[in-house]
C-alpha cells in the first residue's frame, strides 16, 4: 500500500494532547505510505511545536509573559481535551499506552520530524502568542494563512484539529 | 498569489472565539486571494451570526427563551476553547491580540461579509435553538444538511471547525 | 439532488453528544443523496459505537477497567461539548429537540447502520483503551491509520470531527 503522489495538509489548532496524538499519528502513518504531509501550527497549536529549551521572555510584554509562563514548555504536559481531570485522567492515558507498548507524544513528534513532515508556523498566531521564532523547533517555517491556503489548496486532504 | 476557480467551505460547529477567529482569519484570505468561500453556520455556530440588535422571545417556548438568554448575543462575548478562566483568558487574549494591532472577531466577521462570503445557516440548528431568521444577520441563508453536503463536494477543501 | 460517485470520510475523534449528532447527521444525509460513506471511529469517538449490551471487564488491567467504569456505556449518555453545566444542558438540547421532533442520537445512529454507512474502529485507540472487538458495535471493522488514509484519500471529503 503506498500513497505516492499524494499530499496531506493539517491544520493543528488545539494543544490537548490527545488530539496532538491523532495529528501526528495521522502524519507519521502518511509519510510512511510515501505521502507528502504538512503540518500548519496555529493558536493552541503552537505549543506543541514550542522548543523546550529555550525561553526568551527578555523583550516581551506583560502578558506574554504571563502567557508563556502559564502555558505548558513541553508537549508531555499538554492537557487532554476531555476527562483531563487535574491531570489524573492524561496520566491515566499515558500509563494505559505504555502498557499498549505505545509510543509517547514526544516520540511521534520526533518521527514526524526525521520522517519529514513539513512543519509550518502561523505568523499571526506566533505574534499574538509573542513567540520569538527561537522559541519554536528550528524546523518551524513561519509562514501565514495564505500561503497555508495555498498549500492546502494543493493537497488531496485537508483536516483542523 | 491568487487562488481563482478555488472554492473553500468551512463548517463553523463551534462557538468559541479562538476557533471563530480561525475560521473567519482563513475565510477573508481565501477571499483575498480570489477564492470562493462558503460558511455553514451550525449548531454553537451560530452563535457568531446572531444579529445582536435583535431578540425575538415572544413566540418560543420555555427552553428556547432560556437558551436565547444563557447564550452570548455579541460575537465578543464568546468564551475562549481553553484557558478561558471565566472570561479573563479571553481577555488577555484580547489585549494581546490588541498590543499586534490584530482587528477583533467583529473586524474579520464584518470583513468576511464585505469581501462576499457565503453564510449559510444550517436549519435544523436553526429550529432546534429556536433562532427566528430576523435573529441572525441578515447575511445568512438557511439551508439544510444536503445542501450544505452539495456545496462542499463541489469545493477543493473543507474543514470542520 | 444525488451525489451519486461521491465518497466522504468522516474521522469522528469527539466523544461528545453535540458533535457526534453532527457527525451522524451529515452521514445520513449524504446516504440519502446516494454518496458513499466511512465513519472512521478514534480516542473518544470509540464511545460512540460501544455495543451497550457487551462489557467484558474479565481481562482487562486495572485502568482499562476503572476507564470502562468511567466512561458512558450508552451513546445517550454523552455529555455535550459546551454548555453541558454537569447534564443539564445535554437535558435541555435533548428536549429542545424533542419539541422539534428531531430524532435522538440513537436513532440517527440506528439510521446510519441501516443505510449502509461503513463503520471503522481506530485500532491503536481499541488497544490503548482496553476495548474488546465484541465491546463494540457488531458493524465496526477494525482497521490502523493507514488503512484510514487510503480510504480517506479515496473521497471526495474528509473532516475531523
Amino acid at each position: 500500500m503506498v500513497l505516492l503522489n499524494k499530499k496531506i495538509n493539517l491544520l493543528v489548532f488545539s494543544g490537548e494532547y490527545d488530539k496532538a496524538l491523532a495529528a501526528l499519528i495521522i502524519a507519521n502513518s502518511a509519510r510512511e505510505l510515501g505521502a507528502e504531509v504538512s503540518m500548519f501550527f496555529a493558536f493552541w497549536g503552537l505549543l506543541l511545536v514550542r522548543n523546550p529549551e529555550v525561553s526568551l521572555p527578555e523583550d516581551k510584554t506583560f502578558y506574554e509573559k504571563m502567557f508563556g509562563m502559564m502555558t505548558p514548555k513541553s508537549i508531555e504536559e499538554l492537557p487532554l481535551s476531555k476527562m483531563n481531570f487535574s491531570g489524573f485522567g492524561k496520566e491515566m492515558l499515558k500509563a494505559m499506552m505504555k502498557e499498549e507498548e505505545t509510543p509517547d507524544l514526544t516520540a511521534f513528534l520526533k518521527g514526524a520530524i526525521k520522517k519529514g513532515v513539513n512543519f509550518y508556523g502561523c505568523k499571526l498566531s506566533v505574534e499574538v502568542m509573542g513567540f520569538k521564532s527561537e522559541e519554536l523547533l528550528p524546523e518551524v517555517k513561519i509562514i501565514d494563512a495564505k500561503e497555508y491556503l495555498k498549500d492546502a489548496l494543493e493537497c488531496d486532504m485537508q483536516l483542523f484539529i
